[in-house]
């Protein structure tokens, strides 16, 4: 499952990715917030992460993306990373098996947010020397 | 104090932001890794954030700087801001009174992350509403 969430400053930029995860098919569930009215983002982020296990994705989004960043790292089953361009997006799901995809609502355009979710949801975890690093994100 | 360190893949950029940290008298102690032989960016990260007290500043750097912000905000007194623009390093000092600064060490440019890295250092905590929000980053 895939679950999105924002802040009131991510707020518009989460129902345009909505429109395109609707329209590719992929099933999900909008954790909120449902306006434009102000809100915190670590109670999104928390209500976001509370959700998230085995193989589910999270896609958090705030003005610059680092609130959300932030909250959904105090999660010690989360690895989210904040991502403004494709080649991040693809080396955090490849190095990093990110379970969380942040990114910015303001000073980013749609399309580029786009092409980051489609590549951060079509790449795989290499596994390897990366595993031992991710296991310690766990423990530390 | 500022605290300064990275992983392998972004030590050669750590040795040119220390030159610019030497030139501009500010005061900093680094972490290490001392060389360019791979090394785990969890464990930098726990050194570095194990340092920071009060109104101490970190930098963090690794290829993408995402593996450092997600290892940086285990720790609960951290606000970890992976930054590639001078907006999101204005803004995560503003809103989110970011305590570390989490750079691109691959694929970025030395000047765009010394100019980033100037703005961290030069903005201040805006607090009021962000104030809460900060708060509760250390309870969730």
């Amino acid at each position: 499952m895939i679950y999105i969430g924002s802040d009131h400053a991510g707020f518009q930029m989460k129902e345009k990715l909505k429109n395109y995860l609707t329209k590719n098919s992929y099933c999900f569930e909008d954790v909120g917030t449902h306006s434009i009215e102000r809100c915190d983002y670590p109670i999104i982020a928390k209500s976001l992460c509370e959700k998230i296990t085995n193989d589910d994705i999270g896609i958090l989004i705030c003005g610059t993306g680092i609130g959300m960043s932030i909250a959904a790292n105090r999660f010690k089953h989360i690895r989210a990373g904040l991502c403004t361009t494709k080649k991040q997006a693809e080396m955090t799901r490849r190095h990093n098996n990110a379970n969380v995809l942040v990114l910015q609502g303001r000073d980013m355009c749609y399309l580029k947010n786009i092409s980051i979710l489609k590549t951060f949801l079509l790449t795989s975890f290499e596994g390897a020397r990366h595993e031992k690093r991710v296991n310690m994100l766990s423990e530390i």
